[in-house]
């Protein structure tokens, strides 16, 4: 069963279940994992709101998770999960757009292109 | 650049390069990173025995890092690895070796063959 930390959480890895790509890394507690087993949607829980967050309630970028795996000691989780528009909330497909320079942990670089434009999407 | 949590440390998701699969999640302490990034093979902070960890010192089953990719916030990494031998410690090529029954969290499958035999890899 999965392991819940000091404060209630686990880590879940979001990879797209076709092209094996890592979309995003969130955190659940055990509320948003039940309600991501019941609903077949993603549902994490948001550290900085410190409330459940469904993934796509305000976007609509959803992920319909189809698997879901532990790993060896059972402290972390992947949704494989199939989506139908760009994961990351600045507008790429994954949150890890970017890599650190060769021999680097100063510089960054952009290894992906925007997929949709959040300007459009999270209308306040 | 890299954030590193209050107690100094971020977690790093190894996947395959080649096939996409994510084959472990661990830990990055700034030193750990820094022996990773100048080694060119990763090299994780073990919290269960609060010291530096180069992945494969034991086994022999390496990652030589292609990439490292940081997430949107900057408090979560991926490696890019190359690989020639299973990556779990109990003997499968991933620790995601299993995953969760459908609609279910407290039951548990196996979907994953072992690749080695951890008793002949690790010897006493």
């Amino acid at each position: 069963m999965p392991q819940f930390d000091e404060n209630g959480l686990i880590p879940a890895i979001a990879q797209d279940a076709s092209t094996g790509q890592v979309l995003m890394v969130a955190y659940m507690n055990r509320r948003a994992l039940d309600a991501t087993i019941k609903s077949g949607y993603a549902t994490y829980f948001s550290r900085s709101r410190q409330k459940l967050w469904k993934k796509g309630e305000e976007s609509g970028h959803r992920q319909k998770v189809q698997q879901i795996l532990v790993d060896c000691d059972q402290d972390c989780l992947i949704l494989k999960v199939t989506i139908d528009a760009g994961q990351c909330h600045v507008g790429y497909q994954s949150c890890f757009y970017r890599a650190l320079k060769r021999k680097s942990d100063k510089e960054l670089e952009l290894v992906a292109k925007k997929v949709y434009d959040p300007a459009k999407t999270y209308k306040k």
